[in-house]
């Protein structure tokens, strides 16, 4: 039998085979915390043809059984069928983008460092057995092993002490001690088998990426991607943290992101053969509320004033708290905060770009769902933050995707034709609009005059490539032979609205700090983006300020990257903690003038289009 | 209605009280870990007479119902009943001379430091409160306020964090901080309400004591002793170990010990109306099995050659993950061990005589179920132990009991009448007889010639004390109205086995060392006697050696004096350990001779009765 895709792929499933199990044999991963048991109603497809054996709904809703959704798990194809995945029921497991990535940043971490220093560290000890002579405790024997090597002040815990003396004598007396940068031992291994593992996890507020290392040389074993639950109590870090003050409402949103870190982890795991155990340490980057929904920590007043955040530099807490399905004494370091709106995500990016460590001013502007805004170089930095919303993320656009496989990412509209040519991520056929795609199609739109400066579908142009859909206008960008990939006149209205945000967070820093544009020698933009972006384009829509294209770095996801580097580097980590105490961190809500800023920027690509002479020049000589 | 017990002692009852809440009511506590619910099965008693109506028996077997044993929570007299409570059912609480005894120690406390420092510490941060442009998180700015008073390098909990936002914001920014020794925080509460209690508990082989101490203070705010129902598994160590290497069997001992420790916390926290939170710190001693029991570290290579235990000095874990409950983050420290043989009890003992403190040379014996000794001065010590049953302690003796109220604790016998006279703690009429009693009683019967050098009773004597027991002859103490106090010929030799073994121990040690006992200059006999032992007679029997009596000190229980010691001064918990890593600990299984030294004392003193010359010369003018 074949089950085909509606994004073009077809697959084969033998007799009593699940949708499930048939999708994850050749690589397709559902997300299902369960495993597969029917419990956890995460997997599931939309069936669109051909029959199938439903053996059960599990937590399926009526609407969602009279939509033709099953649950992957518990559907068994009886004829070729054909189906549409959700978005957000896709594990996106084994990136090639993020594993061609990482190779750079392992070049620049052996230029800090020539040995990785993950969270674990692991010293050999080759103890005398003891004797009728020399009979001090285990314990002594191992304290008095650790101050020949120099190690003073080590911490043993109750869990540690108590496997402690068995580990010794199985191990023969020579063993491997694992512990971590605060001195805190772990975990006793037989000196010859310690295989270490580390996790780098970026909790997005929308999408969550998740690496799996090998600590030993750095290399990127396996990369998984997926959307953030907690997106079904909220969109957005307030409406978030508004859920978390109702009752149960932080352990809610808890579990739902670390059953989505552990979702991922499970496949990933399994695929590489690897025993959850031997993954011993784990870095954690996100935002301010994030990181504390992660650790179950009440954000309430991150939301009201004076917006403060329970922790900045988190201790490092265990795996077992966290309830990451790693070894559970793993150590956990968690990206520092800045402020309540400024996380880890950006101190990671910081420590990605470099730029804290350059003489240089630079602009680093990270695009998700929230924007966070830094200015400085080595000496200073200084940083506010926007709300931007998931557009860019792929969430709340029609046929918005991550940039993964099968994304648009860059378009070309003909001016004379209003036909549009396009890229996609991995060559495929499309299945959808990633950030950077959205922005070069609204770029496009604007310049060939489909839509005017607020971004509304001029009305009397001669194409059929504009059709009235059921939220009013919106683009075909392509005729899929299953179904089409259109931009609607809200996806727009998100994108107009996420840029002005951003837009205006950059006017307000830089008037704070009495800095003009010019004055500004690099711009780094980070963010969920594939690995294309046209600066051109994103001037031309306002979303970056018009400064000439060679100070602009696309640098990608460096949440991901910071905290990768952080796994295999103490020194990272340290650096880490430099820039969250010297950032000087505004709230954007008490500066005056950011509504204004807001206001102003909410036209294609400004209202004052002085602020932007390149797409003045441009678009006047298109005239 | 009345309950007579056989002790002498008539309590009344009300129509539908049990035994148990009629017996509470007076301050008789039995064990009940279910607190009275017929669950544990614990608090038995026996009917002697009258009729009472029985609910439920729980988990008593056939034959203790065969013996008319009842649940004392179970069961509700209808008429004038009597009863006998066993020995192992008590709790004692709020025992007299305990706290007398305490206000010698809170003397000498006071002289080392004039201010308690017990292992919690609290500080008092006024913090300000946070402000839209002095917006640095909760966590750093108590670290902040912790760096202004000197304090650097606390750690913080994934606990304490948790509660710590709401904490903060209750107290309006004013609060106590509690953390221990080593620097970890634990609580926050309001500045001006801070209660802080703490327990001492020694944890001896075959009874436990518990001390609520105001840590204020200093002042013992009541005491518990009970049996410790490890027991069951074994009346010494080995056969405690034993256990432990049997499936499941080292946490069936940590929940017996604890459970005990509960047991006795329980109503002593109910009658002095303290909540278990506010109990913020804990001191354990016990013998090197004991500590490990307690915190369920398997025993198993204390009882293998070469005999090493899994730790000596311990870090401070929590209260939580003993399940001892009191506040469940309070720190426990638990007194540093030396050796396998030689515990936290012993090294609470040293500090407790100050003999570490001294030049003069020293000879301090532990007399309980384990007897450790230890000879040297501030200079060196050097210790060993031997096993000596639980005799002492007043089990495996027929009328054997603690020395507590009610307790036989001295004795002299008419040499021509063989009529008895004895002394009893509290004065009240006997219930039974304690380890002193014992002691003075065989010295007795031995210099009047009811027994023999051998401990055998006379067969020619013309006195109606002496009567044929179920286990042979037995010498009536007391003759009661209800029951005799009697010693049988089994608990003479259960004593001369004891007195032996901790004699030969002496000997040996002082050979090991090549001093003579005339280098001695100070003798301090610890263990669970009362308040009085008579050394004449302890010589006379062969238990001490034959030094002047001057020469003496007796002190009493000294682990549960150290643990006290302990709980109050971070002094003494750096002097502990001191004595813990200066002691020199010796195998007296590996020491040749011990086995022709115990053969040799298992006589009345002595084979060899000129090592006893006070003794030779008493006895022969007897003659």
């Amino acid at each position: 039998m074949e089950i085909r895709i509606t994004d073009g792929r077809i697959i084969s499933a033998e007799a009593g085979e699940s949708i499930y199990e048939a999708l994850k044999n050749i690589g397709i991963y559902l997300v299902a915390s369960c495993g597969g048991k029917g419990v956890c109603g995460k997997c599931r497809v939309k069936i669109i043809e051909g029959r199938s054996r439903i053996e059960a709904t599990g937590k399926l809703k009526k609407k969602d059984r009279d939509e033709n959704i099953v649950l992957a798990c518990q559907t068994f194809p009886e004829e070729n069928i054909l189906i549409e995945i959700p978005e957000d029921a896709k594990l996106v497991i084994g990136d090639k983008i993020a594993i061609s990535k990482s190779r750079g940043l392992l070049e620049f971490l052996r230029s800090v460092e020539p040995v990785f220093t993950p969270p674990v560290k692991c010293t050999v000890l080759d103890l005398d057995p003891p004797t009728i002579n020399d009979n001090i405790s285990d314990l002594e024997r191992i304290k008095k092993a650790l101050d020949d090597k120099g190690i003073h002040g080590m911490r043993f815990s109750h869990d540690f002490v108590s496997s402690m003396s068995k580990a010794l004598r199985d191990a023969k007396w020579k063993v491997n001690l694992a512990y971590s940068d605060n001195l805190e031992a772990f975990a006793l291994s037989p000196a010859e088998c310690m295989n270490e593992y580390g996790i780098a996890v970026d909790i997005g507020t929308t999408t969550v990426v998740l690496y799996l290392i090998n600590c030993y040389d750095g290399s990127l074993f396996d990369v998984g991607m997926t959307y953030n639950s907690q997106m079904r109590y909220g969109d957005d870090v307030i409406t978030r943290i508004v859920h978390a003050t109702e009752g149960g409402g932080i352990l809610e949103l808890r579990d739902a992101v670390v059953d989505d870190i552990n979702d991922m982890l499970l496949p990933i795991l399994d695929k590489n053969g690897i025993n959850r155990d031997d993954v011993v340490s784990a870095v954690i980057s996100g935002n301010t509320t994030m990181s504390q929904l992660f650790w179950g920590l009440d954000p309430s007043s991150i939301r009201e004033e004076p917006y403060i955040p329970t922790i900045n530099i988190f201790p490092v807490w265990r795996a077992g708290t966290s309830k990451v399905r790693i070894n559970p004494q793993a150590p956990v370091y968690t990206m520092p905060s800045v402020g309540s709106y400024v996380g880890g995500d950006i101190v990671a990016g910081l420590l990605a770009s470099g730029m804290h460590r350059k003489s240089e001013i630079a602009l680093f502007m990270d695009i998700g769902t929230n924007g966070e805004i830094v200015v400085g170089n080595n000496e200073w930095l200084i940083t506010a933050a926007c709300s931007m919303g998931p557009c860019f993320e792929g969430s709340g656009i029609r046929h918005g995707m991550r940039a993964t496989e099968g994304a648009i990412e860059s378009v070309k509209i003909d001016p004379a034709t209003f036909e549009p040519a396009f890229g996609v991520i991995g060559n495929t056929g499309p299945v959808g609009i990633c950030g950077s795609g959205m922005i070069d199609a609204i770029a496009e739109l604007f310049f060939t005059g489909i839509i005017d400066q607020k971004g509304k579908f001029a009305r009397d142009l001669n194409t059929d490539r504009i059709k009235i859909g059921d939220e009013g206008p919106e683009f075909i960008l392509y005729r899929g032979e299953l179904k089409d990939i259109v931009l609607t006149q809200a996806d727009i209205e998100n994108v107009i609205r996420a840029k002005a945000a951003i837009y205006a967070g950059v006017s307000v820093l830089l008037k704070e700090v009495g800095l003009s544009l010019d004055i500004v020698e690099r711009v780094y933009i980070a963010g969920g983006f594939g690995n294309y972006l046209d600066i051109d384009k994103a001037i031309m829509i306002g979303m970056l300020p018009d400064l000439p294209k060679e100070k602009f770095s696309f640098i990608g996801n460096t949440s991901i990257a910071g905290a990768y580097l952080c796994l295999l580097s103490q020194k990272m980590r340290q650096e880490a903690e430099g820039i969250s105490r010297k950032m000087t961190y505004m709230e954007l809500s008490v500066l005056r003038g950011f509504m204004d800023e807001y206001m102003s920027a909410l036209f294609l690509p400004h209202t004052n289009i002085d602020l932007f002479p390149t797409v003045k020049e441009a678009y006047n000589k298109r005239i």
